[in-house]
C-alpha cells in the first residue's frame, strides 16, 4: 500500500510517500508545496494545483492528513484552515481515502512519546527510513504522518487477521 | 460583468449570480450549496464539486467573497477557513479574479450601515434585485456580496472614467 502524509501550511505545504508492505516501510520521495501569488485565492490555487500534481505522480493508495492545532492565534487558525481543506480535497478528489491524526498521535505512534521534539521526529523518520532525504521540515513531518498512517493501517491488519484466526 | 458573490460555510456555502452593465444589476440566479458525506475531506470536496459545477454553469467575470469573521470560537474558526479555501479556489481555478470584502463593508454597501441586520440586508437585496425568489439566507448574503462588488466596480469604472476625462 502506498501512503501520502500531507502537512498543510499555507506558504509550505510537506509531502512524503512511502510504500508499506508487511512489516516493511519504504521511502518513496517527499517534498514541499510552495505557494505562489499576491491573493489569498491564488496562492491557495497554487497549493492545490502543486499537491494535485505529486498526487498524479505518485498515485497513492491512501492519505493522511495531521489533524490541525487549534491555538489561541485566531487569524493563524484561519490560515492553516484553509491551507488545510486544500490537503483533504486534493487526494479525496483523486478517490483516496483521507485519514486524520492529532498531531500528539503522530509523535507517540513515530517517536514512542507524544510531546516530542522536532529533532526526535526527524531522527526517528531517518531511522525508519534509511537513507532517505529530507526536503525540509514540512516534509519530514509529512513523512512522520505517513509513517503513523502505515503503523496504523499494519495494526489493524494484523488485529483483523487474528480475529479472522479466532473465528476459524 | 457577471458576478458570483459566495457565502462558505462547511454545511452550507450560499451563491448568488447578479449581471452588471452600467447603472443597471440584474438578478441571474442564486442557490445553496450543501456539503454531504461523513468524513471532512468527503464534505468539503462534494462543496467543492457542487461550487465547481455552479461556476461552469453560471460562467461569472468576477467573484467576490465574505472576509471571515475570526470569532473565539477557535474550531468555529478552523471549519469556517476550510470552506472558506473552497469558495477562494473555484472561482480561482476557472480563472476568475476573486475580491474579498469585510463582512461591514457589504452591509456598509448594500445598506448603507455597517452593522445591519439580517433582515434589513434581505429587504435591500430584494428592493435592488426586484423579483428575485432567495434560495436561503446564505444564498441572500451571497447575493448582497455581488451587489456589493458590483457598486465596487461600479465605482472604480466611474472614478478611472473621471480621472481620464481630467487627464483628457
Amino acid at each position: 500500500m502506498r501512503v501520502i502524509g500531507i502537512d498543510p501550511g499555507l506558504r509550505r505545504t510537506g509531502w512524503g510517500v512511502v510504500d508499506v508492505e508487511g512489516t516493511l516501510v519504504r521511502h518513496v520521495a517527499n517534498g514541499v508545496c510552495q505557494s505562489e501569488g499576491d491573493d489569498l485565492a491564488t496562492r491557495l490555487l497554487s497549493l492545490f494545483v502543486a499537491l494535485t500534481a505529486v498526487v498524479s505522480a505518485q498515485r497513492p493508495e491512501a492519505a493522511a492528513v495531521e489533524q490541525t492545532f487549534v491555538n489561541k492565534d485566531a487569524a493563524g487558525t484561519l490560515k492553516l484552515g484553509q491551507a488545510r481543506a486544500v490537503a483533504l480535497i486534493v487526494p479525496a478528489r483523486a478517490g483516496v481515502p483521507v485519514a486524520e491524526y492529532a498531531p500528539n498521535a503522530v509523535k507517540k505512534v513515530v517517536v514512542g512519546v507524544g510531546h516530542a521534539e522536532k529533532a526526535q521526529v526527524e531522527h526517528m523518520v531517518k531511522l525508519q527510513l534509511p537513507g532517505v532525504k529530507l526536503a525540509g521540515p514540512d516534509a519530514t513531518d509529512a513523512l512522520a504522518i505517513a509513517l503513523c498512517h502505515a503503523h496504523h493501517a499494519r495494526f489493524q491488519g494484523r488485529l483483523a487477521a487474528a480475529i479472522a484466526g479466532i473465528r476459524a
